[in-house]
């Protein structure tokens, strides 16, 4: 029994069923791969290609989006920096759930402070029952130039007119990882493409031993 | 674009992997079994048999517990009105990403306010994409006095020596369920055990057709 943060009496129960179990059902291992950058900078092309390429191989994978938990777990959250590191929080402690489940958990977040993501790898500890670790961080290392012209939701160009305040890039600081596992970047000023990118990070998954208890 | 809850200028993104082909994957359907009733009722017992009996049959699910949760996604959230609800509301959200990515989620929670509960049945609608309902509510119907006999963690005793307060059956209240999916209950003053309640809820699942594709 314990007091945990604002709780008191809190039990831990552990069930005889556990991730070991669900990993050898699914014959893949629980992660958590993490994609960080600019708006624009490719993210959610990456999970959804990643997510294709590992279901074409049997591997059962779900994307946690930003945008989309906005309508639902975090739609209590506004952008401010107080409420952006609770967003990332909550994310950080799904994705580590839908890990513990045996699945491969790409969370797709500008999630742009270093000690937001500081915070979630530090939730994501390297394991000591399976060998690999929990936490894959990808960087989209893309210029925002180049984000800024592409501007798929044209909020570029709402934070320029001054009309979204707080904009990652524009008036918001965009933090780059120190170390990162993955880093997506441009090869002599040409983007890969998705199928590229994804083929990156699988490759990866695949080098590290997820792709099979 | 749109502006959802506290958040504005948040699109929705659609992975090209739905929840179809999760479910293809595992050859099972997406759901919620959401488990209330007292402390001391048996509500993680249950988890633990049906997450057991699940996993004999190949089939993938995950148990989301209240008290766990605490640890974790709700550690900022205390036993106030206004914490249960939100968090009852964000296991809720969770435990529809779980069915979302295929999986048969088992959430355990006291959950004893019935506006709560009617709250997250309103976020699970039917799914018109899948012939079964996504929400399958099991009504642990055991007399207090039985939970209190067993008080298994010790916290009736704290709860009637006025050292908690707020706890539910004592000095909050525990609203019954109007209409459950399944109830499990005492005949003839026994307890069903622990498999015989899995089997109730397995079979349910089964002849609902959760159990395959």
């Amino acid at each position: 029994m314990a007091t945990v943060g604002n709780s008191t009496n809190i039990f831990w129960q552990e069930s005889p069923i556990g991730r070991l179990e669900r990993q050898k059902l699914l014959n893949q291992k629980g992660c958590v791969v993490w994609i960080t950058g600019l708006s624009g900078s490719g993210k959610s092309t990456l999970a959804f290609s990643v997510n294709k390429e590992l279901y074409s191989r049997g591997k059962l994978s779900y994307i946690l989006d930003g945008d989309n938990l906005r309508h639902g777990l975090n739609k209590n959250l506004c952008f401010s920096a107080e409420d952006r590191t609770e967003n990332i929080r909550r994310v950080g402690e799904v994705a580590k759930l839908f890990a513990d489940a045996g699945l491969i958990c790409i969370a797709s977040l500008i999630s742009p402070y270093r000690k937001d993501r500081d915070a979630c790898r530090a939730m994501l500890p390297d394991s000591n029952f399976i060998e690999a670790r929990l936490l894959v961080d990808v960087f989209m290392n893309m210029p925002l130039e180049l984000c800024e012209a592409r501007d798929p939701k044209g909020l570029y160009k709402l934070a320029r007119a001054g009309k979204i305040k707080g904009f990652t890039g524009i008036d918001d600081p965009y933090e780059p990882p120190l170390n990162c596992e993955i880093e997506i970047k441009q090869k002599d000023g040409v983007c890969p493409t998705p199928n590229a990118m994804a083929g990156q990070v699988v490759s990866y998954l695949e080098e590290e031993g997820y792709l099979h208890f």
